[in-house]
């Protein structure tokens, strides 16, 4: 299990030109997106790296849900400028179109497939050397500055896959909740929500000890491992803070005290699900973000539609906690205490139904659109997003319980609405 | 913050020899001491690297709490295999000892003075490259394998110091629980103890945002941070389990679930004290090893006096934590709610009476030594055990309270007798 660097603290975003200085950087490449290249975040580093006379050149060109395309184009950029160091301020999918950038330009003769996961791409392992990655994540959500993880949608297939490589984990995470005050209300429920699931499903993951087939040489080991001792601490730890600070965080721009702690939740639970995995609501999610139609959620300030990342996830989380409930009841019960049900008449048969219950209970409070239907998806459908789950076998062969393609169109249909 | 690479569960030491051939190890340098040279975990070493067939020689001179005449043994011996790589089998004074050997090993025009901490040594950051190092705890105590950190006693100033820096954390931690089935009942609490000690101190630390000076620059700051929110996690999960396992461990050798949970613990611990640091009861305890007179502990297999780190750590801890509980009785409060104690009608004010009587009750049950006094001290002592403590000051200004000279005297003079 391993686990990144990560410097925490309210304004440490004014050090990171001296960090940069101390890399001995001479060419840095600074990436983020148009939204935000206008706003503070991005101020701050600028205003750093000014002040320390680093050399860089901004990319603010990233997608927002990135694709194969908009990856390509991050990749070309970087592979001109020769760049000795990277920094990425943004949410994920600035993040993670950085480390593309990174690996790509580090590895310039490899085909973009040549990294991307299997059964998708060839899954190759990273043997080259990547420069140094600062990332500063803006959103409270994906935990991508700990995770060796790259998601983009692969628009021919319509389908959402990534790269997975403990070489792409940020060298160095920081984390300044300042950061978080500008985001509007829906960005911090979506990604706090990715939150909510990361947890969820990296605490009810296969055990690391039932996973196979068990590569018997540790270097075959996959970055995601099932739970294991480990990864149950950050995602306890985790849910505990979305069960306390999420809402608030959401309701109240002004309360530091929650935004700061969910951005440190969102680290907490990407350090555990970037060991132990997640499962079906993530696996799941790629195609419904995949196949998204015409829906333009609120306060993304893009122009294209999208099905923001952490609704992808957490609109098939009551079905799929129902569903996987079956083999560790007890931890799906503990997961609904800590969320706020009563647990005191409960009977441990229940768990998921309770958990599930839970859940809707949460989601509704917070306005969440009522299910998969109010997305723009109906029964006619659901073949296509299982299809476009199936290839997902890297995280979905992490759900404790197995499932046939019927299943996941029971779990799609039970999604489509919540309330 | 940064955190080891760490492998866990029943058996994966049988992988070590893949790990090494991984590494591209063809010349490794194997680490223990002579009790542990006949006991089981080394011996599932051995048969690792036999069926892998790693070439290695073996050093089992490594002296439990060593000096600095052991760490130059084991120095020459190191300078001498010009080893590629270095497995550590043992607690933290085989782990310390490889640390050390690794480091001069790969720094060969360095005096021994230059790496080892400010003021007693120069204190220098290291900057050469050092060789793999493959950690095996089998002692449930120090979490060394997650650390940067080698102690050792001066002899010649009666004093312990150490080296502190990243760059001797070992490259993989394997916490392999069936190796602390060997140890026997004192060697299970002491080292205990050091687990309960590094959780208390590191979660009463004074906290990352008050420590000063604050290196502007991110590359000059110490390992030891002060207390924050990364490093609580680790330190109240390490607590609670030490409350709920650690007499278990210690009373029953057959029980391999508290054992496997505490050594875990020690390695939580570890990750959290790595990071946010020690304070009182380690600045204090370096004078009380350092001093020993004829103490020779049941169940160490060693023919020289010494104290074991552990109890030289938690004999002092009622009176520290009476102390420092002044300045976070909440955080006091809580761990004593952790340890056991009804704080349903507490006042915040008794803090610290209440967690030392926790701790008192604590060690009274687990037939610990009555204090200072009963390990061989008088009064007398009392002006060198401070004077063996004021060039503590990396850990002791860590302490929450700032502490004078007739502060330590009393602190020492109140754990000359616990119950
Ligand atoms: N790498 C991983 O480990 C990992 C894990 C989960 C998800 N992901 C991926 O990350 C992406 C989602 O990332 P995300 O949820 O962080 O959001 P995002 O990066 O997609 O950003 C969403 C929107 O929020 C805006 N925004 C971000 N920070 C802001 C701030 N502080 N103030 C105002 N606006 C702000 C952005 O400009 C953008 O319009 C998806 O592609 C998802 O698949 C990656
Ligand atoms: N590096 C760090 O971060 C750190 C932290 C705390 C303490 N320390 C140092 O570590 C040393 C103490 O280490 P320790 O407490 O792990 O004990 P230790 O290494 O000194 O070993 C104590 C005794 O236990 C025996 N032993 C160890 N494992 C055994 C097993 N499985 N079965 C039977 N016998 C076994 C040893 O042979 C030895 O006789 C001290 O020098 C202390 O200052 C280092
Ligand atoms: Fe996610
Ligand atoms: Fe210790």
């Amino acid at each position: 299990m391993a686990i990144s660097n990560i410097r925490y603290g309210e304004g440490v975003t004014k050090e990171i030109g001296m960090d940069l200085q101390n890399l001995g950087a001479r060419r840095v490449c600074l990436m983020t997106d148009k939204n935000l290249s206008q706003l503070p975040p991005v101020n701050a580093v600028l205003n750093s790296l000014a002040k320390y006379g680093v050399n860089f050149q901004m990319y603010d060109n990233v997608r927002v849900e990135p694709t194969d395309q908009s990856f390509l184009d991050a990749i070309k950029f970087a592979k001109k400028g020769e760049f000795d160091a990277y920094v990425a301020v943004g949410g994920g999918s600035v993040i993670d179109t950085c480390k593309a950038a990174n690996l790509y330009a580090s590895s310039p003769a490899s085909d973009f497939l040549d990294y991307v996961n299997a059964p998708i791409g060839k899954g190759k392992p990273v043997t080259v050397p990547l420069k140094p990655l600062i990332a500063v994540p803006t959103t409270a959500g994906t935990g991508s500055e700990t995770t060796g993880v790259a998601i983009f949608d692969f628009k021919e297939l319509k389908v959402k896959t990534g790269i997975a490589s403990r070489a792409i984990k940020p060298t160095l995470g920081i984390i300044d909740p300042l950061h978080t005050l500008s985001m509007p209300e829906r960005i911090v429920a979506n990604s706090g929500f990715d939150v909510l699931c990361h947890a969820l499903e990296s605490y009810t993951a296969l055990p690391y000890n039932m996973r196979s087939p068990c590569p018997s040489n540790p270097i075959n080991r996959p970055a995601y491992q099932g739970s294991n001792p480990i990864s149950d601490v950050w995602a306890l730890h985790a849910l505990r803070i979305v069960a306390k600070y999420l809402k608030r965080a959401i309701r109240n721009p002004e309360d530091r005290e929650a935004r700061a702690n969910m951005h440190l939740a969102s680290a907490f639970a990407g350090i555990g699900f970037g060991n132990a995995g997640v499962h079906l609501c993530h696996g799941m999610s790629y195609p419904i973000s995949g196949l998204v139609k015409t829906y333009k959620p609120k306060d993304y300030n893009v122009d294209h539609s999208l099905v923001p990342h952490g609704l992808s996830v957490v609109l098939t989380s009551p079905a799929v906690f129902a569903f996987t409930a079956q083999i560790h009841p007890e931890r799906h019960l503990e997961a609904a205490e800590i969320l706020g049900a009563d647990i005191r008449t409960a009977r441990i048969k229940d768990a998921g139904f309770i958990l599930a219950d839970t859940l809707r209970k949460f989601l509704f409070d917070l306005n969440v659109d009522d299910g998969l239907a109010a997305i723009g998806y109906s029964k006619a459908d659901i073949p296509a997003l299982v299809k476009g789950t199936l290839p997902q076998e890297r995280v979905t062969k992490l759900s404790p319980r197995p499932q046939t393609e019927d299943d996941l169109s029971a779990l799609f249909e039970a999604s489509m609405k919540l309330y």
